[in-house]
């Protein structure tokens, strides 16, 4: 028997818990074939608790994430809190106060999914996004100055450290090297070294610099305006991309509506040295809670994406053969918004196949 | 004979010359048609001009510009010149010393015309794009802090004033109210309220000010991450979309691949009160230049622009119909990147046309 891993289990608001109990029933599918075995820990964050408790994220609680191996989340958000407070109070505030410097988006569009563009198949879409977690525009940094009269200025502030921008930068060559990446080797830094001459300044000179050390990987650039119009019209040029996190948040975005959207779409917040967090893409959409509708593979991929990153490589992919599988041969009408299957049917059906 | 345009030709760099003398082609035969007249007094400013003389924007030169009812651009860009300082030299130099507070962005697909998304037409794609053009993360705001150390740290300044804003969202308004939009008047805000709270926090407020003159437009927001999801799978949600000048520099250059590209984007950077430039949003193609072969609709469409922005609706309105029929009926193979016609083929087309 192999070591057991901690995982802290958020389902969160709305659908959140409906589609993080399909991901359990998966990972715990995994662990049967695998002979890993986990301890899942339910935490009471979110919106739902917020109104309840007027708590965000209590140095108690994020004393007791620190313990554990990783963080499954499901959804945060609230129809009743003012937007800005569950992201700030708890999304952000997780990624900087567990030093979360990884925000990692694979984008892969698979067999049987439909993509808003035109001609482009799977082995067109297949690349993964490596978004600096912790700095930047979302440092909180900036003021304002004669706030509510005619002369009022408003600053908002990009921080960005080398320390930061190095090691980011790093885990996208690292993971460029491990990747199976059919097309050749390449990271793409998305910037705007012609506008922002201090920040992409600093990124620019270490993101070359550390490509040196990678000498069989293409290091290459594009403008982020630039990347959002190849992720349109060529998105098979892109094998890595690394960037900062306020264009991270933008293209990663994009690449989740390319590869099918918000039911598809998973993403992790890393910190390879110490806890991370994993999560569908897609919001807590309240309106359809309890109904058994939500598409519960970008919480299944989430999971997949985290026994990656745990190191448990073989029992990741065999989640990844089963969300192929059943995207492939079962979910036939997922392009016309329609499953064919509840939430808890989909989970029986990766979970079996796993 | 009413009042002559002087109108500053600035042709620019590699294919830039060609694709204005086609826009001057067709602007004469509209000024023919409709008794316009112009003078026309070409400006050498651009990438090849820099490597003779040394010169990006002289004082002397924005003077002369000053005296022009509006200026006509082609592209600037050169392979020997470092990136960045043609564009902060002489494109953002000219936007912020004639005070451009407006970027114009109108993002419609025409019929023949090809875009990258699925089941998309014209009738979906028919928006227009009003970004801040002088402030925001523009401002060239910043700086760094033990440069080439490993602590190196590197500030950039998103810059807003509520003058700034409230200019720009206002124009906006008066822009959408005079639209002919099908599907009801919307003003979007597409922005980063909950992460950029100072900068947005400034945005927003002053958008929902203005919007209480407006009760007949719908006021929309978006966070600029959804915008970018949406201009993809549901481009027919939005009307006008006004924005900062980071962001719209994302969201045109993607709204210009999902119109068609290159080859049929235009647009105008205008100050209401004063100088404004139009041009075609390609580049200068460097590696195309003099062989007749770049598609010169842009540049017609920024000449059309910047007909409408000088009060000529009525004659900007016969460049488009010219546009609009020989995308639909001669140019049938630009979705496979030819034209069938060259540069001044289809200049003669539409002139022939208006
Ligand atoms: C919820 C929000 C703060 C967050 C972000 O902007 O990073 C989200 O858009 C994301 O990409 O994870
Ligand atoms: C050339 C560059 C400085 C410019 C910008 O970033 O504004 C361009 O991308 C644009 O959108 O007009």
């Amino acid at each position: 028997m192999s070591k057991t891993h901690k995982i802290a289990i958020v389902g969160g608001d709305g659908t959140g818990p409906e589609v993080v109990a399909e991901g359990v029933k998966v990972l715990k599918a995994a662990g049967e074939r695998g002979n890993i075995s986990y301890e899942f820990v339910e935490f009471p964050l979110g919106g739902e608790n917020y109104m309840k408790t007027g708590d965000l994220l209590t140095q108690e609680t994020l004393d007791s994430l620190k313990t554990m191996d990783a963080i499954y989340l499901g959804a945060i958000g609230h129809p009743d809190v003012k937007p800005g407070i569950l992201e700030k109070g708890i999304l952000l505030d997780l990624r900087f106060s567990l030093d979360q410097y990884i925000n990692l988006r694979p984008v892969k569009l698979y067999e049987g999914v439909d993509t808003p563009l035109k001609d482009k198949g799977p082995e067109d879409i297949d690349f993964v996004v490596v978004r600096e977690n912790t700095e930047g525009l979302y440092a909180g940094a900036g003021g304002v100055l004669k706030k509510g009269t005619l002369d009022e200025v408003a600053v908002q502030e990009s921080i960005n450290t080398r320390k930061g921008a190095e090691r980011c930068i790093r885990y996208a060559f690292e993971y460029c090297q491990k990747r199976n990446n059919k097309k050749g080797k390449k990271v793409t830094l998305c910037g705007k070294t012609n506008v922002l001459t201090f920040a992409f300044d600093l990124w620019e000179r270490v993101f070359y610099e550390v490509a040196k050390e990678y000498p069989d990987i293409e290091a290459d650039y594009a403008h982020v305006d630039a990347t959002c119009m190849w992720m349109v019209k060529n998105p098979e040029w892109f094998d890595v991309i690394v960037t900062d996190n306020m264009f991270g948040d933008i293209i990663t975005d994009l690449g989740a509506m390319i590869q099918g959207g918000m039911g598809i779409a998973a993403g992790g917040n890393i910190n390879p040295e110490g806890v991370s967090m994993f999560e569908p893409i897609g919001g807590s959409a309240p309106k359809y809670t309890g109904m058994g509708i939500i598409n519960p593979i970008a919480a299944i991929g989430a999971g997949q994406i985290m026994l990656d990153t745990l190191g448990e490589t073989e029992a990741a992919s065999w989640i990844e053969q089963g969300i192929i599988k059943v995207l492939r041969d079962d979910l036939k009408d997922l392009a016309a918004g329609k499953m064919g299957f509840s939430t808890s049917e989909v989970g029986d059906l990766i979970a079996d196949f796993v």
